[in-house]
């Protein structure tokens, strides 16, 4: 990731007012909008959301708000790390077209007391570690899609259970934008690219790679007709053998609605999804189990 | 009100798309939409809503939708009067340009999982005595303002609890509606007209009138100076001397927030609440309290 000097060709607005100003008018002229939320940090992943708004709609649009709704009490919210100039750069040089950048006071004015919640698809895995953290998705996502009322919104695959939650939420609420979701951008060692990952040493980063691969081999395993508790159990064994710490899940589900898997052999579309600390941070990812035949 | 001829000119649409292509062809022709959701079994108060919406928009669309996730198990949804021919004739009279009536399935597809909710101002009132209420209400309302993208939103006072809701609502979740409160429409007798009135029987319709009587003399009382408990009081008893049942409330409150009074002279803008049980039915009603030196 370069630091790249800010470009001064990317406007940056701040309040509901003047994006919906500068949206209205690209709209008047017949222009489709993407956008592409954020919460800032950006690294490759981030830009390749940009890119693949680019590909669907003439004008990319990228806010980046971090949310405190989604964060409990107890956890990163102040320490989340923050750099809206570098952020600013590297959102030019992808070709995004606007910078949303609201502050707190824009998103949740004095008096504020409407909340969107989602039931089921938020229950297990991400649900169960963070209790408020998809009510805090949920909640801000309508708001940004209410502001913005954009053609298409991106969103990483690499938080699928958010990914989910929002998918439901635009089917549920009838909104009219199209949700697309955009694969993973790893590191080399298979490390999804994430902003938390700042928070690792140098050694941390070392083994953090294991995550991926576990995914992948319980992945592999399954998809080949191993028992899912079986792979399950190996992939938890093989994280805590790499060095993480605590294990919030390493699951098997399925892809559409994150319903629990039986022990045997998968029988549909199934996505394995995977919570794990390792030192301060704690890092997630996911991998589809995919059973074409060999 | 009449029993008229279903006329042949009022078009109705059951589906989320069908009422997108309709109001999209208007919006393309630059023509401004006011919304009227409704329960149907219409009266009057509901046409005023109607014309009101014409005053601000060239188009009006009334939807009809009794709304299951608004009552609770113990309610009336199953019994709630229905007469969709008699509802869209009353409305061409009106001058409704669309019929939205779509069906629960339509609304509430399987799988269904999202709900919006408003805390604070509905906590008290109506909340208090229908704890489900306002998160049905809530929910409907953002589902229907997405499919229908009004500019305007029309509510009766009436439901002035509601009115507050759904303003909190839009506010909070940035959508660009304007809601416009209309003023209630009343019998010679002061009976707000509500679809719910059709159980009251003759002696019961005789009384109902008291109300309304019981909230303009409190807030007669409280605009000279009275103290809010004692006429609250007094707003009680004389619905029980009248005849009626339950009374679940008959309050002061902040006109734009429901905050509870003191029970001394008001201080601030404020409005009397009133709900009781008249035979079958549960009768609403609500009045100003005019603080303008006389």
């Amino acid at each position: 990731m370069t630091h790249a000097t800010p470009q001064p060709g990317l406007a940056i607005v701040r309040t509901v007012a003047e994006v919906r100003d500068r949206l209205g008018a690209w709209r008047a002229q017949g222009l489709r909008i993407a956008l592409v939320p954020t919460m800032g940090f950006l690294h490759e992943g981030h830009l390749s959301l940009v890119r693949l708004g680019a590909t669907v709609a003439e004008k990319v649009v990228a806010s980046l708000f971090v949310n405190p709704t989604q964060f409990a009490p107890s956890e990163d919210f102040a320490a989340y790390p923050r750099d809206e100039a570098r952020d600013a750069a590297l959102l030019a040089g992808a070709g995004c077209h606007l910078l949303y950048a609201p502050g707190v006071e824009e998103m949740y004015p004095p008096g504020f007391a409407t909340s969107v919640s989602v039931s089921g698809v938020t229950t297990p895995l991400e649900g169960a570690a963070r209790p408020t953290h998809f009510g805090g998705v949920a909640t801000i996502v309508a708001k940004l899609l209410a502001q913005c009322r954009p053609d298409a919104a991106i969103f990483g695959e690499k938080d699928y259970q958010q990914l989910l939650v929002i998918r439901r939420l635009v089917r549920d609420l009838d909104l009219e934008v199209h949700v697309l979701g955009a694969p993973t951008v790893r590191d080399a060692d298979g490390l999804a690219l994430s902003s938390r990952n700042a928070y690792l040493t140098a050694a941390e980063r070392a083994i953090a790679g294991h995550l991926n691969l576990a995914l992948r081999r319980a992945a592999e395993a399954i998809a080949s007709g191993e028992a899912v508790a079986a792979a399950e159990a190996r992939g938890v064994e093989a994280l805590a053998r790499a060095g993480f710490g605590e294990i919030d899940y390493f699951e098997c589900r399925g892809a559409d609605d994150l319903r629990r898997m039986g022990p045997g052999p998968v029988n549909g579309d199934a996505r394995i999804l995977a919570a794990a600390r390792l030192g301060r941070a704690r890092l997630i990812d996911n991998w589809p189990v995919e059973r074409t035949p060999r």
